[in-house]
């Protein structure tokens, strides 16, 4: 028989040939799309393993899809054959303050967990400005970062058990529901961050921590970027460890001006930092005022405090704004969450300052000053007739990667490889790696059907 | 040539095969050593890859070791051949604030990293007990935890690279010094907790904080266990998260008063917690009064807060006290650092106490009760020789473990499988996770050379 009328045999309803539900499945946010011949809309586990396996006897690729909001094509079925998605798996299994954990299926959306833990007082950290839209399944496949990884950490360090369904179709369970486990190799490690090569994760038990009961903001405006990131390490030094620590260059500011109008950010600004604190009621408020001490020894030209939660929102609004003011200018922006050592942030902002004189290109970064993840979005200018002129953003993509390596970077914190960051993976992370990566795929997938082309494997 | 001259003629003075020397590296601080036929006492990575490489040449097993104090054999060389130890390496590379880093080589001590830190104001926060004898190599090799976990997380959370010397000699360097890396597979997870079955870890880049300002303590003794159980639940629900949250029970309270003598510990304690808090200066001493009050409503009879450092030291030496009052009783105990469910501590001491009723042998548990991490100690009774009985000892270590796998728990946290745990790990982890091992083990060490005969693999 037919693979895909053994699927539909197998699971009715849930197995997709329509040419709408082909077409919602090709991509993700990123631009490359490929059609797959069917699509499994699982409903379980059992759904996952049942088209793995099948896929597996008939050698049949399979991308495995979450909610499909990522920004390096990682599920692009470049093959074609089967997607199967688990974004319809939106379970919350529970939420449990007693464990200190919530067990949830993969489909559930970021922000509907961390809603679930927060009517329990009870919070899931890990923050990717995709959270309304993006699933656990997908941020434990990438490894989802976010502003408040500074103080939380990444999602690896909330995923305390996995269900995922290996490339033959058995079920694994790895890991479980307790928040210390040495049990052999880090199996729960190994699938965080996959990226959809290795297995297909269904399930997840995540740890959860007491909410903090109270937080606090602050953004600040400073003359020059190098006093921006100045403020960074001293604030730092100065032994704070906010939840978050934005920054902003000159070219992004000049953009929110002028999408949001005069008067929010002064004239004068050429940096810019968002501070988000957390902890007791009474040590926020005091913490505000010792790191406004700070960024003004540090030369800051306007601090704006937030205390109640509706001025701290205002703050992160505005952090959106800066992204949307770049969507104005019209331009493409091609968006490269690049990382490098702390101590490096002013040499970034330099060299793309110095790229951008010498090719007209602008460059424009902000992000996650904390943990040096820094959004490098090179601007992609129009022709006459308003069409991108690729090439020569592309190959500044390139000179920045370049850098990015030989300062002790890496070209990607967040996001992940996928399609899109694979031409510059083997390069980056060097030959023993790269023949690591290829050795542990093999022993995973060995018929290599799970999630073709990605990371160049 | 003979493997160990091709040995000498390479490394010259580092190989040694004296009687001594073999002696000092056949074991660990559990029983079982085997004699290896040659050490390497490495003076760098290179010395690493160029022994590991004539090994591999000549087919001969390599068992990697750091300080040498694991807890479940995991170093002890049983199919003899070539022991390479790394607790020379020595050297703190940097501390580097600036980039919120530590490079240290494998050999350092964890404590001496952490003073390092702490006199540039930082703070490495893994703490595990053996902190001043234990290596960075090892804390890695076997993901090592601690009471502070609970707040801070375990090793892994710490470790951003690492230089690992691969099965046939090649160098791999992953990772790097960024706080956020999404390039590929998660490699720097997969060695750390692998108990070196995989690689041998040479050198490591580890993230580091901004200290905590302060810090303060408090421990409170209850009449009855459960309600010590109670208040870990209160004080969380309760919406704190402290550092540490550690529990003990009745019979290592009763082994405590006969070796501290009276005073220090109310006669009508049953269990007992010692809870520590950091953050900001105007925090710690409003939240501990805030936990003080919780702890009360719950039934403490005694509450002996503590905000100096030398009180807050004096409570983690009561801590320590318990261990050694543990040993004053003369008996030998089998410490099984199993973690459980949080909520499932009273049904793990309830049921401890009935196999201590049925059979007569005492179980004192103490430990992390943040995470679920009790400290499980069988108490081996002696014969009228003063010679161990251990086989009943040993029916109830198998019973235990049977009684935490059934209620979702682990059967190691902190020390890992090695030799030790072996015999149960399989059962533990289940059919598909224990092929995934022998798979992961299969790619990176097709030879099996590395480390044999641990985890059952």
């Amino acid at each position: 028989m037919n693979w895909i009328d053994e699927l539909k045999n197998l699971l009715g309803d849930c197995v997709r040939t329509d040419e709408a539900t082909l077409q919602a499945h090709a991509g993700d946010k990123w631009h490359a799309a490929a059609l797959p011949e069917a699509v499994v809309l699982a409903r379980t586990t059992e759904d996952v393993a049942a088209a793995m396996k099948v896929a597996h006897a008939h050698g049949i690729s399979v991308t495995p899809r979450g909610a499909g909001v990522g920004y390096v094509g990682g599920c692009v079925p470049v093959r074609g054959g089967l997607v199967i998605s688990t974004a319809t798996m939106t379970r919350i299994v529970e939420v449990n303050p007693s464990d200190g954990v919530a067990v949830v299926e993969a489909g559930v959306l970021t922000a509907d967990l961390q809603e679930a833990c927060a009517r329990k007082g009870w919070f899931y950290p890990p923050d990717p400005a995709s959270r309304k839209e993006s699933s656990i399944g997908g941020n434990i496949a990438t490894n989802a970062g976010g502003p408040r990884c500074l103080k939380y950490g990444v999602t690896r360090a909330y995923v305390l058990g996995l269900t995922v369904v290996l490339p033959d179709g058995s079920i694994l369970n790895c890991g479980g529901r307790t928040h210390k486990n040495k049990q052999g190799f880090d199996l729960v490690g190994l699938f965080c961050g996959s990226e959809g090569m290795l297995g297909i994760i269904t399930q997840a038990t995540l740890r959860i921590i007491p909410a903090p009961p109270a937080r606090a903001a602050l953004h600040a405006s400073f003359p020059r970027f190098a006093l921006a990131a100045q403020a960074v390490q001293n604030v730092l030094q100065g032994g704070h460890l906010p939840c978050a620590l934005e920054i902003t260059d000159a070219f992004t500011l000049a953009a929110a001006r002028r999408h949001l109008g005069p008067g929010v950010l002064p004239e004068a600004a050429q940096g810019h930092i968002i501070i988000e604190i957390d902890g007791r009621e009474d040590a926020v408020a005091a913490e505000l005022n010792a790191i406004s001490a700070i960024l003004r020894q540090t030369g800051a030209v306007d601090i704006v405090p937030a205390v109640t939660e509706a001025e701290v929102e205002a703050i992160w609004q505005l952090r959106r704004e800066f992204s949307y003011s770049l969507k104005a200018t019209g331009l493409t922006k091609l968006n490269e969450d690049i990382v490098i050592p702390r101590s490096q942030l002013v040499a970034l902002v330099e060299f793309c300052e110095s790229m951008q004189k010498e090719t007209g290109i602008p460059v424009a970064c902000f992000g996650h000053s904390g943990d040096g993840n820094i959004h490098t979005n090179i601007m992609v200018l129009k022709d006459a007739e308003g069409n991108d002129i690729r090439p020569p953003a592309d190959a500044l993509v390139n000179r920045l990667f370049e850098w990015v390596v030989s300062h002790g970077g890496s070209i990607t914190g967040e996001h992940g490889i996928g399609l899109a960051k694979a031409p510059w993976f083997a390069g980056a992370i060097g030959p023993v790696a790269m023949q690591l990566h290829r050795s542990l795929k093999q022993a995973l997938d060995p018929t290599g059907i799970l999630n073709p082309g990605k990371m160049g494997l």
